[in-house]
């Protein structure tokens, strides 16, 4: 290599044939220089062209995320603008839910990091050490431009780590209090519930599924079920609608959350049974329950690539006993956000679930992630979840 | 085979197999015996067990449609309860377009069999010879629940022949006009357009871009293109939003009733180009277009799965000469109706075509046909249409 003025990354034939297919990482094994320190870097082929800039972190695994394509450099100007950019497509969207997505990491054009909006406090997760030391601009550009109440750091989970970040749940502005009332559209208005900033899962909420619960609630009816229901996101879009719904998850905690929320909207109609999901469902159905909607929402089954043989038959197994249970007409909201089962894999599981159940179903709709998550091409993690409605036939 | 009392259709092991999996087609190939007259008939596997009933025609590449499974027999009062139910699930939509599908043949379980509503004409359209005899009972049925002021057979198309079936456009019920008035929402409230039910594309429209329609106008601006515009009815949802829409078809009839429907919409912000799309496109990048809103919505370009690798070609050409026309922020909607072309591949072509563009995209929504076109698991032809909202980033 020749001697530069300042750092570069250079990238193997392999990892340039990859950014010019329009992916944006490239792996350590497809890297032939890198820098020290993380950062933002010019990267080069091996014959020294520019082919854009980028976040470089030689410690990571995915060591090199591009930002800019061409000569175009990145700097702090940059990385504001992608932000202001994110903000506007989210005015654009006009969501009247106060709980959503404002910066959704690759998808905007700032790999690592998301920014969540529950009311008047922000949440931040930063899981790219070369933006690292870029938070304080992006923390007093999101300050200026939405004034907030407070904004936490939820720095947390094993890409941190991998990334050589240490972790940790801080407040980064003003004040952010443990108890946080959002809304969100439902078939009948809205709903509100609570979010823990601190303590909840992801940033505090599952913002992902909101369109899905809203579509689930406009189809239930008779009695329903929200299997996996954790805090009751879809037991209250189904409360709403249906005669009566049982809450199924396995942790206590969760369900006691469940029940504040559902107490908070007025809702009367709900059971709550602290239950194994394979278990209870099977026990509904010898009780001979039939039912108009049921949501299933499990944990990501396939948390890694060799997990799918085991995930595809538990996924399969919990669809064939909920389709079991739907009555001629029911609906069924099933879901999977492990990124490692593909869509095909997932309608796959379903028809084989369906088969096996000996249940005529069809798909009302195809859904992915909320539009406030959108999907960059070329990077097939920003597109993990789906979500089937599925309806019973006579 | 032993003596019957009545006629019955037999399939091999593996037509049984295909039927166990939750599949409703059994090609000729995996019969072993037939009846001679199309019609409803008990389907056995070769040890005499009964699978279920199903529409069988002996003359036809598809010669079992299942029906029920099990002992479940298929009737009249099956027929008229399956249309009941297809009546039902419209009305759970709440549909505030007048002009979208009732019936949507195997996925309401009626084979062959759509009716579509345009304001209170009805179409109907039957590609199984099995159903024909039962077409009287159909249309007395849909007249007596819906009271329209006509019915139209358009009866069409390559399956009729296969099936053996003749083809014509007639009326089978009332009076129908050969210009109606029809409604579908949009992002300023709705709009209205034309609909010639003896000769319009389909049965009349493309309704089941419907939804599709509303999304893309909901997020346009600045300049529009609507590539392939047929009788405009994603420009009318462009002219709404954008300052300014060019409609391209190749067919001068086509826009002249484009013109037609701008002009009851009071949008006058329209040009008119008749053109080929490909070629229009160059030439807009050449005089130095930029848009903030395209719709691409080309006729299905694999019509048979050997036309495959010509169709990805020309999709691949047409997305990409449309991407380079966005400006930053602005949206693509595009669309492929081939149902040879998969979901994977649809992705996979438009990721192809932004790397060869040099243009950053995120896709904002990943959808399929109006939900009054749902999809049968198990039957892969129902889900025909890929439509993606698409936007660049800076």
């Amino acid at each position: 290599m020749t001697t530069r003025n300042s750092p570069v990354a250079v990238v193997s034939s392999r990892g340039a044939q990859r950014l010019r297919e329009g992916k944006v990482w490239v792996y350590r094994s497809d890297t032939v220089e890198l820098p020290e320190r993380p950062g933002l870097y010019p990267v080069l082929d091996v014959r020294e062209r520019t082919l854009g800039w980028a976040l470089v972190n030689a410690a990571s695994e995915i060591s090199v995320r591009l930002l800019t394509r061409g000569e175009e450099s990145a700097d702090e100007q940059l990385i504001t603008a992608r932000l202001d950019a994110a903000l506007a497509y989210r005015s654009s969207l006009k969501l009247s839910a106060d709980a959503h997505r404002l910066v959704h990491a690759e998808a905007d054009g700032l790999p690592g990091l998301v920014v969540d909006r529950y009311g008047d406090v922000l949440v931040v997760q930063n899981g790219t050490a070369a933006l690292e030391p870029y938070l304080g601009v992006i923390v007093d550009a999101l300050v200026r431009r939405l004034q907030p109440r407070g904004v936490l750091a939820r720095h947390e989970g094993r890409v941190r780590t991998l990334e050589g970040l240490e972790s940790g749940t801080y407040t980064l502005y003003g004040e952010v209090p443990d108890k946080l009332t959002v809304h969100e559209p439902s078939a009948r208005g809205e709903v509100k519930y609570l979010v823990d900033p601190y303590r909840g899962q992801k940033t505090g909420a599952f913002l992902d599924q909101r369109e899905n619960r809203l579509l689930l609630g406009q189809y239930a009816w008779g009695q329903a079920l929200d299997v996996f229901s954790y805090h009751g996101s879809f037991g209250l879009h189904l409360a709403g609608q249906a005669e009566h719904v049982e809450l199924i998850d396995a942790s206590a905690p969760a369900l006691a959350r469940a029940r504040e929320n559902m107490e908070l909207n007025g809702f009367g109609n709900v059971t709550y049974s602290e239950a194994n999901a394979f278990d209870r469902l099977r026990e509904l159905k010898r009780e001979g329950g039939v039912y108009g909607a049921i949501s299933l929402d499990p944990p990501a089954l396939a948390k890694l690539k060799k997990d799918l043989p085991n995930a595809y038959r538990a996924y399969k197994e919990l669809n064939l006993r909920a389709l079991r249970l739907l009555d001629v007409g029911g609906v069924l909201g099933t879901t999977s956000c492990s990124f490692h089962v593909s869509e095909s894999e997932f309608y796959g599981m379903l028809q084989d679930a369906a088969a096996d159940a000996g249940v005529r179903v069809r798909v009302l709709a195809r859904r992915g992630q909320a539009m406030d998550h959108p999907e960059l091409l070329g990077v097939a993690e920003t597109r993990y979840l789906k979500f089937a409605l599925v309806q019973r036939l006579g």
